[in-house]
């Protein structure tokens, strides 16, 4: 299994090398460089015995044996702006790999699309997969003019659509817990659901300098006094998420009181009501504005309990972040595998693995394969 | 009297039409516009019995009697970008104004430049009076290319220089304090010192999803409780005020933690010790950089004395924002009345004085320059 990591872990960085920007890794759906990755990748996925094809959205497919009973093993080939190596590629890899020590049906699939840089809508890939991304086609239609210029047909993306019996997908955690547990690999039990906000706090612009203050009113002391409450109800909620990422203060000058500013929310967490609950009471403000509501999905428990078979010690925890999985969930049972990241980091050069790690995460799924077809 | 407050108000209003930009007040130094300035108010000082002369930097001076216990009255005529049509202005009409009603040696000055819009550098005009102004012109050439261009020569800025045995100035208040207080006029004991800097909040920028709260290290969390002590300091130290007006936050989206915050503090106080004391306490952070430091100037207490027997009722004030009395009190006796600001508002085209203010400034001003010369 050391060989077959890596071989995984070279063959990543070897990915990492079709880039749309020189010196950095940036490859977003179906780009120039998207054309050597599926050369790459397709000559690997039939040194593993696999069948390749690509599919109307540029999804690379390599499949043995029937649909019924057919494992789905996969992840995504694109990337964030400036990313790291293996974030989607290590899980497409680990999937070739996968599929040259194990029997029983198999799709392994890289996914054209997954982060939503290109067009600000995620999964393409999977929407494809399970039959359901003819909205996005629909809403946007320099999707379907991509497609062509890459040279495929959007009006063939019914023929995407692949029969499953179920979905496992490794990926990086993407976040600190791993690493902070001193664990290689994490269960997830599932992925959380999302709720983002922009709220707006109107007080009074007024002269720095004139402005007693008893006669003020200062949105971004508003504001502060709200940012402090947000990251009080996370501390204080097993399990909560809350972030405001963004603060914008308006007119923004040093001797001017703050009239207006508007910050955005980011709340997760695993059980939509717990996330519901924080978000009305952090959501008083009569001018916010929802951007975003996702609700949490979850794992299916009979993988869950294969994959806790497989690596008795490995964490169970929620992903914070999306993937593929909460796509190809609604279509068939589904699973994923997380693999430690050094650091917590991701979307950053910087974003690596480490092989023993990598190995581990090889040894687990090739039982959980194996348990699974039989 | 209510004819000649009528007279300045409508003179001021006259002077708003002298604007660089059409259907809003922006006249910066030495800009275009200044020219029918000059001929307007020329015109109106020697309506008033003095003697008119534009200085080396495009001052506007009417003279009358000997430099000996001249007392100087004046204020500036440049603006802000889409200004009101008082601040600055009403100081000068009510100096010809004044030098219709009163006898005496006496100055009229209409500064060419307060505000320090075009070159980010304040009082061009009442340092060149005050004989301060080559350091200035040496910093940056292009304020001398300036002069050249309205036709002044900047080679003679000494000539600029102006002896006085006081200096006087009316200005709107800019701020709510005398509305607050139900009053038409107040008296500046001091213009109040300034301290501004830059703070740095450094955090980890890391996935709003992925990372756990007890694993954040989130920069504006740091900088909403700073925010909140400056806000508490400020209202728990009587006069004070101290202001956050810009906060940036990176990256700034609205999932990602913020990695690092800058913010700017801005301190006034009339009391230099008070105002030091607040910075040390609120600037503890390695990361601050020193924007401005000013200290407080007082006026002159004789003067202060006059202007209270001219006007018993009206309320003795710090003024938070600067003005040109800061640069004259260096070089002679100076003294201030503040108009009332409606709602408080300056540098804005919503800036307004009550006609009945004005009056009682004039015949507050008036029983003050006779006292003063007496």
């Amino acid at each position: 299994m050391r060989s077959l990591a890596e071989q995984a872990v070279l063959r990543c960085l070897e990915l990492a090398q079709c880039t749309e920007e020189p010196g950095r890794i940036t490859r977003t759906f179906l780009s120039p460089p998207m054309r050597r990755v599926h050369e790459l990748v397709g000559e690997w996925m039939r040194g593993a015995g696999l069948e390749v094809s690509i599919d109307a959205v540029g999804n690379i497919r390599g499949t043995r044996g029937p649909a019924a009973g057919r494992l789905i093993i996969g992840s995504h080939l694109d990337t964030v702006p400036n990313a790291g190596a293996f974030d989607g590629i290590l899980g497409v890899m680990l999937g070739i790999a996968l599929a040259g020590v194990t029997d029983g049906p198999l799709a392994v699939v890289g996914f054209s699309e997954e982060e939503g840089v290109k067009f600000g809508v995620p999964f393409i890939g999977s929407r494809a997969l399970t039959g359901t991304v003819q909205p996005l086609l629909d809403a946007d239609p320099r999707i379907s003019e991509s497609i062509r210029e890459f040279g495929l047909d959007p009006s063939r993306v019914d023929d995407a659509f692949m029969q499953g019996a179920g979905y496992f997908e490794i990926h990086i955690e993407q976040g600190p817990v791993l690493e902070h547990h001193n664990l290689p690999l994490g269960i997830v039990d599932a992925i959380a659901g999302q709720s983002r906000w922009e709220i707006t706090f109107s007080g009074a612009a007024n002269h720095a300098g004139t402005t007693p203050m008893q006669l003020r009113r200062d949105a971004l002391v508003q504001a502060a006094k709200w940012i402090l409450e947000v990251d009080h109800k996370a501390r204080s909620t097993g399990g909560l998420v809350a972030t405001v990422g963004r603060c914008e203060v308006e007119p923004g000058a040093g001797n001017v009181i703050p009239g207006r500013v508007k910050a955005s929310l980011d709340v997760r967490h695993r059980d939509d009501d717990v996330r519901r609950a924080a978000v009305v009471e952090l959501v008083r403000n009569e001018d916010a504005i929802r951007l975003m509501e996702v609700d949490a999905v979850a794992m299916n428990p009979a993988m869950i309990d294969l994959l806790s078979r497989a690596a008795p010690a490995a964490l169970h925890l929620t992903s914070g972040a999306g993937h593929d999985a909460i796509v190809m969930a609604q279509a068939m049972p589904s699973a994923m595998l997380f693999v430690r990241s050094p650091g917590g980091v991701s979307h950053h050069p910087d974003e690596a693995v480490l092989l023993d790690d990598v190995e581990a995460a090889l040894k687990c799924a090739k039982k959980f394969v194996e348990t699974w077809h039989g």
